[in-house]
């Protein structure tokens, strides 16, 4: 019989091994973590290794993703498709086995980590998802919705502020089947913690309304079990704190930094193996204990066991299991691509002047009742973003069937919770907040894109248009900033139609995320024919071509400045100047559109072009190159009225029609 | 004799016309908070209206800055040169009362606030500032710096993440001068936070090593006081607790969200002033309650006694004495530039080929010991970042006589805490973290711009060039969104020379920060002549140009791939092509050149320009233009080595060739 020691000895192998072969990487983590994660998988993880993407499995995450390698050994053990080959080839060009688990690369891995403190963000996401489709599917003998989420995490996943935002939250929603695993080896990179880290943990989570178990010993097998049954027994989320040898078994290296990122060394290795009684070669791991691991017989019982109860649940709620299959699915309900087009054609007739804030909700009014998977919020400013909408149902504790979260004044963690609610599936998840404030969640907008997640996130008070809340207030740089940031979609409407268009964009990529950026201010309605109307969705399309002339010159701009290049083209027509007035939502969206159409938009042969945006200027140099102008701000705005802050920073009209003159 | 009450109220009606005069603004948190600013003002405050600069004052900051009108009302009604003609313009164009405190706009502002959060951290910094000083400087008998800092915080600092990160470490630090004052009214703007935010937080906050003190009346001017003269008799870092009611006085408002960010309107406000009993006429104060506020007296006289005090110091330690007003004073030591330079020009000599990481690190050595007001640290990376140098002691609980800060894994709060320390004065904020982990602290760097603040922040492994810690640790817009910040430098050096030059330029700007970018791998050296290191200083300039020939394309570059432009020009040259390079290491510093020097760098008639630069390619189509090329990275990295990154991104000297021969 082989004995738990020996099960989590070899993730300890594969781990130190993998990190020699690489010459770099963690060895330290998943060796301090081994028997935490042995117990955790074999004792309680409810997964599938031949179907990854189950739906009802529990979900694990790995926060401290520097520990990749336990990770990986754990895919691989336990039967995932996850070969030896792919171990050895750990932190390789093309292989399965990055140096920070990644959610596209590899089956099993729930959530791309490594930025501390996301993946607990992501896990408290999850979570939430699902709590609240189990409050809306499951129905008496019917809990077609019930997993866990388990999460371990570090000392410098508890040290990052989105701990407190996610932990905070979770706390006062009470995410009882969360359960998170502190590994608690009093190590961080620069050295024993208690120097800069000298929390009462325990007592930090009870404050935020947690269960917590004290003084587990991490490498005790009875009490991580003892300690994971307890978590299961109560209503609130759950912090287990495992006392933990960083580097277990390595002779001299365990208990220090010095196991933390970076080979062990042969020597090292050679002593952990005798230490730990590991005799097998380097990512040789001996029959019985592949079939100890292996979960693949238990995880297809489980899910057909699950697939049973779903079938009567079928029977007996024909409606509302159709309705989470499709969701499951991830297909967008019947009719809605007609519908959706409907009220885009129907806004454009009406023609309504708005705020984008104001447009956004009302395609919110128009779109959310076809879709009860969406699941909004915003970080306390939901009658500034303009998030709720009429269907929209308060998720509190005690009562969670609902699709809006009150996020509280915590934007990373919000963001970072979209992720996960994206991830776990059945839900599209938008959240919200100013612009401006991009920048508190930016690290989790790229991982967005990065993972990649289809979450929505709504960024409304767009520029120096918010008027007096002043500079802290007013984004400049913003703009630019998100669009550079790979697979990332950056819609920024110029008017109703215009954001209507970008919501339907944003709900129909479900393999990526969108920022939707909204004015404060109202807008005037442009505008189009039924090409026209058609080529929003394509990021960038004529909105004004002269009707005899030649075009001389091109006037491109997004969201609010839309309507000033617009008031500069009529004078230029006025003064017989050919002129092209093109609308460019989504810089990242045309971009990706064909080369024959973005030079029938900007043709090459055209070099008199004038941007303007409340922005940066210089990110527009990619359109009018060195010959063109652009009109913006390059510095940080003031506190004034909105007119008045336009007019001294000079984006205005006459400023776009002497640009244009200028270049004529 | 003028109630303590009638006092308060005399903020309170400031703040309700104020915000009704500029139809904007938050009346609720200073109306919450009047009777607790009343008598902290009043009765601990120690300060100079007259010399708002006195190095000794107590620092004040108020963390929740959307309640300015409390700040704006305290620095009028004491005698800050802030007229009521100030308060009249609140939120207007070229006021001295922008809708949030502003530290560069208003004298008594302390630190520039409204990203929530962030005041608590800047407040940290001084307070860290305070103690290293103290411990530095003080001698028996001669207590020279000795202050104290308060923060007034609301719940949105405390729902953001980054008041965990700070109020952790100033637990772990135990900054016993720090005293924040939670104006706890329940409301946050979504309502009451009792569905979003059930913290414990007295119990958090006693977590992290604090004192806190409960239950406080915060309109119980006694209670008040007794909290803070009680906070003052111990060394931990103080909570206390003030329960409120926001809007305090407004009839109907009183404790609603309908107090926090609107105007009160007349009706309510007749209704306040009559519950308050201020029959006064809108902006209008009596004599007697401006007598009662003055601090002119009392500002003077405290200050005076510190002059005397610091004279008899510098009696008995003349040396302590020139050294703490040097710094005061903010000039750099005697010498400083020669020795610099002189350091620089052997570098340039012995042409050592590291990465800039190391010399960094040996920039850090160089300047270091000539610096003792440099205060380092880093994000738990220090072996990484190599932000340790010879000089560096150790800041520890106990021991606070040092230059190095063990962050832990707190990047924004790092940075926050860094433009606390740099506002405090008498000392120079460097910290650090991986390029990509700017994501996390990005608000803060805003802020040190915005402030602005001379903030240090280093910057490392800058590309895909760390390698296998795969696209989580990969920066690739960082570098462009970074230089679109607004008064922020930032620098990639391409040798261990533009390295020190980089930060010679860091150190010598103290009216804003620096970012500082650094390889993880080795960069190889560059040859200049004495112009050409000269000029590295403004940012961008000319590393080779043709012998004989004319030139007849533009290669330029930044960081680690100035080499790999080299190394084309070089084979371009064997082919008789006339090729220019230039190195680019601060775009933001040379694009603030006179334009005939960026024209004699970039000629316009040269539109044949390669830019070569490891991260997203538009930024430098600024440079380019639409006719030339680039070279760059517009996905996610990958984990391999670094190597093998370069060339499967195609960053190579075979590119930029191939590239240059394209466009000849």
């Amino acid at each position: 019989m082989t004995s738990r020691r020996e099960l989590a000895n070899a993730i300890r192998a594969l781990s130190m091994d993998a990190v020699e072969a690489a010459k770099s990487g963690h060895p330290g983590a998943p060796m301090g973590m081994a028997d935490i994660a042995e117990v955790l998988w074999n004792d309680f993880l409810s997964h599938n290794p031949k179907n990854p993407k189950w739906f009802n499995r529990d979900r694990f995450v790995l926060s401290n993703g520097h520990g990749s390698m336990l990770l990986y050994s754990l895919l691989h053990l336990s039967g995932y498709d996850l070969p030896i080959e792919q171990i050895k080839r750990f932190r390789q060009l093309h292989s399965k086995t990055a140096g920070h688990p990644e959610y596209s690369e590899t089956p099993g891995v729930e959530t791309t980590t490594g930025p501390l403190g996301q993946g607990l963000a992501n896990a408290v996401g999850m979570a939430l998802a699902e709590k609240v489709l189990a409050a809306r599917f499951n129905q008496p003998g019917f809990d077609v919705v019930d997993h866990h989420t388990y999460v371990l995490l570090g000392d410098g996943c508890l040290m990052e502020g989105i701990s407190h935002e996610v932990c905070s939250l979770a706390g006062a929603l009470k995410l009882g089947k969360l359960i998170a695993i502190y590994d608690d080896n009093d190590i961080s990179i620069d050295g024993k913690v208690v120097g800069w880290f000298r929390d009462d943990t325990p007592a930090r989570f009870e404050a935020y309304g947690w269960k917590v178990i004290r003084h587990v010993d991490g490498h005790n097998a009875d009490a991580v079990h003892a300690a994971i049954a307890q978590a299961k027994t109560h209503d609130m989320p759950t912090l287990i704190c495992c006392k933990t040898v960083i580097g277990f078994g390595a002779p001299k290296k365990a208990g220090t930094e010095g196991a933390h990122g970076a080979p062990l060394g042969a020597e090292e290795i050679a002593g952990a193996r005798a230490a730990l009684g590991w005799s097998h070669a380097p990512f040789v791991i001996p029959q019985e204990i592949y079939a100890s691991w292996n979960a693949q017989l238990k995880g297809e019982a489980r899910e057909q066991t699950w697939h049973a109860v779903f079938a009567k649940y079928t029977n007996a709620h024909p409606d509302l299991a159709a309705e989470l299959q499709r969701r499951i699915n991830g297909d967008l309900p019947h009719g809605w691509e007609l519908s959706a087009q409907a009220y885009i054609v129907k806004l454009q007739h009406e023609g309504p002047v708005v705020a984008s804030r104001k447009a956004s909700q009302m395609a919110l009014d128009a779109f959310g009742p076809l879709l009860p998977e969406l699941i909004g919020g915003s970080a306390d400013l939901a009658h500034s973003n303009l998030t709720l909408w009429k269907g929209s149902r308060d998720i509190k504790l005690g009562d969670e069937n609902g699709n809006y979260v009150y996020y509280g004044v915590r934007e990373f963690g919000m963001s970072a919770i979209s992720n996960g609610i994206a991830l776990h599936g059945a839900l599209i998840p938008y959240d919200a907040t100013f612009l401006v404030f991009s920048d508190y969640s930016r690290n989790a907008l790229r991982m967005s894109a990065l993972i990649p997640a289809g979450a929505i996130h709504v960024f409304t008070h767009d520029s120096i248009g918010l008027g007096e809340d002043g500079p802290t207030h007013q984004p400049v740089e913003h703009l630019a900033s998100l669009r550079y940031i790979p697979n990332n979609h950056v819609w920024r409407p110029c008017d109703a139609v215009e954001s209507a268009v970008a919501w339907k964009a944003a709900i129909e990529r479900r393999d990526g995320p969108s920022c939707l950026i909204f004015s404060r201010q109202n807008l005037q309605h442009q505008l189009r024919d039924k090409t026209q109307l058609a080529d929003i969705a394509r990021g960038g399309y004529v909105l004004l071509d002269p009707l005899n002339a030649k075009v001389q010159i091109i006037l491109m701009a997004t969201g609010s400045e839309v309507e000033l290049a617009m008031h500069a083209a009529r004078e230029l027509d006025a003064q017989g100047i050919g002129v092209r007035v093109v609308s460019m939502p989504s810089t990242d969206v045309f971009d990706a559109q064909p080369l024959e159409y973005r030079e029938g938009v900007l043709p090459g042969w055209c070099r008199k072009r004038v941007a303007v945006e409340a922005g940066v200027t210089d990110f527009w140099r990619k359109y009018v190159g060195l010959d063109g102008a652009v009109i913006g701000i390059d510095s940080f705005g003031a506190s004034a009225p909105a007119e008045a802050l336009y007019k001294h920073f000079g984006i205005t009209a006459e400023h776009v029609l002497a640009a244009a003159k200028a270049l004529l």
